[in-house]
């Protein structure tokens, strides 16, 4: 394919994608295949000859499209706004060209020099304080993760390698290992997966604080599992808090921030998958001396060009929802004949062991009528099943 | 911005990336900047009022170009190819429009369909063994991970995971933390950085081979090392071998595979920062059960669209070239000078502690009389330093 040859498909494919977005209403939000559906319909190897390329696009509606969960219909309201917007992907288009790895600053100055910058823009918006920002002299500063979780992996670790050194410094006889095997990290009972998970990679006790019945920690319950803790012969070292700073959609994870804060979603319309998730910490340059060998995130390229698109497009906006009633077989049941459906598509969550039915506002093609007609949905199919006579 | 300005501005943009390949041999290789180069370019604070789409569109010629450093040009030797190709960005666009994320089976059933059938017909290709594949039945597979890097740290994690078990099945009484403390990794002293990098995540002992002449690790010093550290009571568990499987161009790791192969490169033209790189092995679903926490990598969303549209539409060629000459100071002063010039674009690497220029052909645009100009400035450059009174 020649350069003449990409400005002609290209403009199809701008097309293409508009058409998809303007009549996503029209797709079954939720795809009615089984596993394993999409190996029949593609050849067992690679093919040696090329193929025409109407033949593949054909081949996207055929093969593709039958197996897409749409996550930016109206009547997505799974998971967490994915988030996407025009300007996001006129900018994820210019990076696809000028297809650079920033990986250090000399791989292509631009890349860390706008993401400092923007991650500053995005710090003083969420009015930290200032040790968090880069500015021209400051140690502080962010990069933008792949994901929450990696943000999470990657302030654990840092607050890890802090904690041996502190522990050497008066115990040069305890090896790293020993050292580990002491370590303790704190998070909420309700935090997400990402979290523990970090703790298992690091090879750390996560000790999970219980929450209240507004499913809140308190600091109370906190120093007393410390005190505990230290009182055992273990390390505290880590405290994971969740602040709403992936800028699309979800949550980070911000070492040493002090009490839990609320979850707090800024939306921003920005497409997720690259635009990752923001790591904004004080003291930025020492973390980084400190763990030099994993210092800067591969991948990382120029998602801090979608923000700045997006940042000089959009304003924010917010909202997310969640509905928690009922029993834990009767939502399981309700959740099950509200995916089947395939009107709507929802995920539920684990609330200190209740099954709830999650009900987020994902799309940005989400009106108020869609919400409406999702309400009527729901009560209707509630409505149904407890009508039936084993309830 | 509506489906229809989109149309307009997304036609514009994509005769703006055909414009900027096809004169990217008129564009300075490697930028002329200072750091901190960007930050008096724009505002201080992210703007309160959206800005006009051709103010943003200026700014990209403005304030971002001047700091590209150029990947794509026929005079970037630097690194390793980052690839890149029309078809992929095509696919890349319509990735874009779907905005989808397919952490899960669920989440969109055709990103881990078409994943799991491409990561068997590159397997395929590689002509790895049956177990390897996932095909209908089988329990082997593959998934893209990000980088090279996350490939490395999820086998290491996945083999300490498994070593642990081993340990504590005879052994119950012994900690997870006494038993990390006397694991040992073993890897080539030739090894990339993310090699140590894994080993330093995992909280494990990283054993550097040292290598022999032509950089090769032999079977003997390994099973030497091993048997040492395992009569003094260490664990040995991971063996950490290089293959050319990261789809666009460098290196991937495999556990357990045996003797270390040599670096071959596989060079397909895919975007590589997204294409990631393909982590292949048998027994993959036992391997997902042991680490269930940290099983699905999230941001893993359509790379295997944009390895199936390049798949369908390309051959395979490769090439990668290394200069290993001269004193560590010459060379040194060498590539200085090379760099300064911005004619082209090199990078030194380590070669048992020789400095060593590396030339390597990245770029889809590099034709042989690149090749020879570049030949003819580098030997210019070395003449006019030879030259000098003090060599």
């Amino acid at each position: 394919m020649d350069g003449a040859e990409f400005r002609r498909r290209g403009k199809e494919m701008v097309d293409y994608v508009a058409d998809y977005l303007e009549k996503i209403e029209q797709r079954p939000v939720y795809p009615d295949v089984e596993p394993g559906y999409l190996r029949s319909l593609i050849p067992t190897e690679a093919p040696l000859e090329a193929e025409s390329y109407d033949d593949i696009l054909k081949d996207v509606e055929r093969v593709i499209m039958p197996g897409i969960t749409h996550w930016h219909s109206p009547y997505f309201f799974a998971y967490f706004p994915a988030a996407s917007s025009y300007p996001a992907m006129l900018a994820d288009m210019l990076c696809g060209g000028i297809g650079c790895i920033g990986f250090t600053w000399a791989a292509s100055p631009a890349c860390t020099e706008l993401e400092t910058v923007m991650l500053d823009w995005l710090g003083k918006m969420l009015h930290l304080p200032e040790q968090f920002l880069a500015g021209t002299h400051g140690r502080g500063g962010g990069v933008i993760q792949a994901t929450a979780s990696e943000a999470t992996l990657m302030s654990l670790l840092a607050a890890r390698c802090k904690a041996v050194r502190r522990v050497q410094a008066s115990n040069p006889e305890q090896s790293e290992g020993e050292i580990f095997s002491k370590l303790v990290a704190y998070t909420s009972d309700q935090a997400h997966s990402s979290v523990e998970r970090a703790g298992l990679i690091g090879g750390v006790i996560m000790r999970k604080i219980p929450t209240d019945n507004s499913y809140a920690v308190k600091g109370e319950m906190l120093k007393n599992m410390v005190k505990e803790d230290k009182a055992a012969g273990l390390i505290p070292f880590f405290f994971c808090a969740t602040l709403g700073t992936t800028p699309s959609c979800a949550f980070d994870h911000i070492t040493e921030l002090g009490p839990v804060c609320n979850e707090e979603n800024v939306w921003m319309h920005i497409d997720a998958a690259y635009a990752g998730s923001a790591f904004i910490c004080p003291e930025f340059r020492p973390l980084l001396n400190g763990v030099e060998h994993w210092q800067i995130p591969l991948g990382r390229r120029f998602r801090s060009l979608k923000l700045w698109f997006v940042f000089r497009m959009y304003g924010l906006t917010g909202l997310q929802a969640h509905i928690r009633k009922g029993s834990n077989e009767l939502n399981q049941n309700l959740l099950k004949r509200i995916n089947d459906s395939r009107e709507i598509h929802l995920v539920p969550c684990q609330l200190s062991g209740r099954f709830v039915l999650r009900f987020a506002i994902c799309a940005r093609t989400t009106e108020s009528q869609h919400i409406q007609q999702a309400w009527r949905h729901i009560t209707q199919l509630t409505f149904e099943l407890l009508q039936e006579p084993d309830h």
